[in-house]
């Protein structure tokens, strides 16, 4: 068994499933090295706000007794951790909201019912950004989530304990929510694997809302190919979500053409340097790469407040009640997000609908003669807790969350001691598979392997 | 050439394709034909706002000219005429509005241009109601375009010149367009086919916009056979339109299982009348037809003032300057619809979006049990001008609107000397050649035949 690096639970979800399978551990094993694991560190991290270890002993006999019947299915026996604004069945759902303290989900969400269909077992709900409108996981009503390569730095957000569960070798995967960048830029800043999926590709029913229009379930993990075993999974059409759409799969080509977008003005030197790696590194892997300069930061910070304006607009109506009633159980920064939204008309969000429209335009116009644009996933990497939050957190990522379309966070390891940086590769709607294919030949790429990128002990 | 009905501006384009193809007659004497029916009877109706009877001459005799050649295209010298909001190139885009009198276009719209592509010949402009924003087409700037089965009565809107001029055999086909029910309402009011497409489907680029959230380019047609002609060419992917997606056309399938949706409340009851012998004729077409009652006249008009307020304050920016500048050349109506909305909140067009979602799961929840969806196409048939106008002409289009889904019209002939009513067909996206199948099938199943709609002479 010495093929399986141990603890197996610091190994990837296709490693461990194939260790599973292979009978060199039990599901019940295994549950106790993420419990440890758990025990170990997750203190230090904030990563879990609610931990399910009866039940997910439960589940992980009954994953042991399926096995050995030989009715095991696909996922079966890997355990994962899920953001908390995505309701798990008898468990709380707070979306980092103190409105929400102790709501208890009645239902699966469509994504975990289909993931525990499969045959996997959810250990417990992550920390995230208040509401998931911010990127810096500083939660004033259930605590900071720290950046497991550097303590007292974020891990990025809104899906923070998603990123940084999995960067610290907890689960090997999670699920994060992404409507503006919220797998991506937690997955650049802690140095993992993430996909958003097409809008409409994976069933958000279930997920308390941000935005009806901007919203995808997307999952983060520590290899490339382990971002592929959910996608057979969770894509598939669910008429009663209403961003759901029937999005055919396209197969995987080989590369072809692809589209390098420089970053312009504000991008940390470490950020742009990683890139040029990157961009290197697919040299070896398309025929043809063209190149030429993102818009400049005005244009994306006017593309990402319209976004961020429909958000706040829609999350006015989702949480009407709660913001009625309770508004001091609003933090400062989200209150002020909302009365800013309070003071806007309908004409000027009909105006950041046409700005969003303008985006996508820009996006698909480019895919029209790429099958992938390769960028920076974020201008900068993690900041410390307490330094000023940065505006242009999401400026990179919300390009494609406005277009609709799938992206992929790359992690690029840095020196030792140095903390990672992130491009995304962004593709045409449906195109997920073949996009899981390009950041497999980029990992392998490069030199030094991403993989190397390993969570503090 | 007994074969082909006499005149043959009369006939349905399959028919006038075939006559071309066969050399039964030429593109040249064609023209002459419709330009005869224009001169005879258009000055009682008023379809055409812009005629260009030179160019169309120019283009018939190169028409004829490829076709001696054996370079016919699939529509070479088929003509055709187009609402007045969709750009020509070299003629007025009025979009019915009198601050856009004389705005000549410079470019042809991507529609245009693939017609033209394909070898169809624009013989003009088309009446319509101002804006679109309404479904009478009593345009006080351009005046009214009357129904040809009854003068002094709404061909309905806002295509409403599209409708007249089909109807009354000035023409075989006509673009229109629909965002909450355009093209199909004068389908129903002057009792024609007509085909609003999956949102997306057709490029809306180079029409003047009131929502680009609902916008869809349809056409309507004296046949069901009729409607198929457009659709391979004017089906296809423009990126730098931004409602545009990539949507695979669905393969015809037997007819399996109907839903009809019995209209509630305020429904006139010849056209509950009409929709049962629709239904009835239905029953020798599918295997299976589910019924239930539509939901209740409250909420429909919930659903159709979330459209509409949606497609008021995007039209504040889209005719921002105007607005501005002039608002003294906008209709009363009109200025009191932007008046409306511009003291509207963003909250309030949020939450008019999360109704929209909700019309759009009533729909796909339905679709997931049948193919199609069968219910009248509006509560009331074509009225008088100055007669109050209905509140709810658009209570029943605007459901495939907001769900983004195709919707076909047919029309139901009553008794001689009565005005038609209308039915539609709803599917999934995608399914417009399965619909076409589906009214066609409808068609022929009718007794007394939907043919026998004749234009008054």
């Amino acid at each position: 068994m010495s093929d399986f690096p141990k603890p197996l639970a610091r190994a990837d979800a296709t490693a461990q499933l194939e260790a599973l399978a292979g009978g060199a551990i039990s599901a019940k094993a295994l549950l106790a090295e993420h419990l440890e694991a758990i025990a170990r560190r997750d203190a230090a991290l904030g990563c879990f706000w609610h931990l399910d270890p009866e039940g997910a002993m439960r589940q992980a006999e009954e994953a042991d007794q399926r096995r050995l019947a030989g009715e095991a299915r696909p996922l079966e026996g890997l355990f994962l951790a899920v953001k908390d604004n995505i309701d798990v069945r008898g468990m709380p759902t707070t979306a980092g909201m103190a409105t929400r303290r102790g709501r208890i989900a009645a239902d699966d969400a469509e994504v975990v019912r289909r993931l525990r269909a499969a045959g996997a077992i959810i250990l417990g709900k992550l920390s995230m950004h208040e509401a998931a409108l911010g990127a810096d996981n500083d939660n004033p009503h259930f605590g900071r989530c720290h950046n497991p390569h550097r303590l007292g730095y974020t891990p990025g957000g809104s899906s923070g304990g998603s990123g940084a569960a999995v960067a610290a070798g907890l689960v090997p995967i999670a699920l994060g929510t992404d409507s503006m960048g919220s797998v991506r830029i937690p997955g650049a800043y802690c140095g993992v694997f993430a996909l958003k999926p097409s809008l409409g590709l994976v069933s958000t029913r279930g997920v308390v809302p941000v935005s009806a229009r901007l919203d995808t379930v997307g999952w983060l993990a520590r290899s490339a190919r382990d971002l592929r075993l959910f996608l057979p999974i969770l894509a598939g059409f669910d008429p009663s979500c209403p961003s759901s759409r029937e999005i055919p799969l396209a197969a995987v080509a080989p590369p072809e053409r692809l589209l390098a977008l420089h970053p312009q003005g504000d991008c940390e030197p470490k950020v742009r340097e990683a890139f040029a790696r990157a961009l290197a590194a697919c040299r070896s892997i398309a025929a043809r790469i063209a190149e030429e300069a993102l818009p400049d930061g005005e244009k994306l910070a006017r593309w990402r407040r319209a976004g961020l304006l429909l958000c706040e607009a829609e999350m006015l109506n989702v949480h009407e009640q709660d913001w009625r009633e309770r508004p001091d159980l609003f933090s400062d920064r989200l209150r002020s997000m909302l009365r800013f939204a309070e003071a806007r008309s309908a004409a000027e969000l009909a105006r950041a609908l046409l700005r969003i429209d303008e985006a996508r335009c820009f996006l698909f116009e480019r895919l029209a003669e790429a099958e992938a644009l390769i960028m920076p996933t974020t201008p900068q990497r993690a900041f410390a807790f307490g330094a000023p939050v940065p505006a242009d957190q999401a400026d990179y990522t919300c390009l494609a969350s406005l277009a609709g379309c799938p992206a992929l966070q790359v992690p690029i390891a840095m020196e030792a001691g140095e903390l990672p940086a992130g491009v995304q590769l962004i593709g045409r709607p449906g195109s997920e598979a073949h996009l899981i294919a390009l950041a497999e030949a980029l990992a392998s790429a490069f030199e030094p392997s991403i993989h190397a990128i390993e969570p503090v002990p």
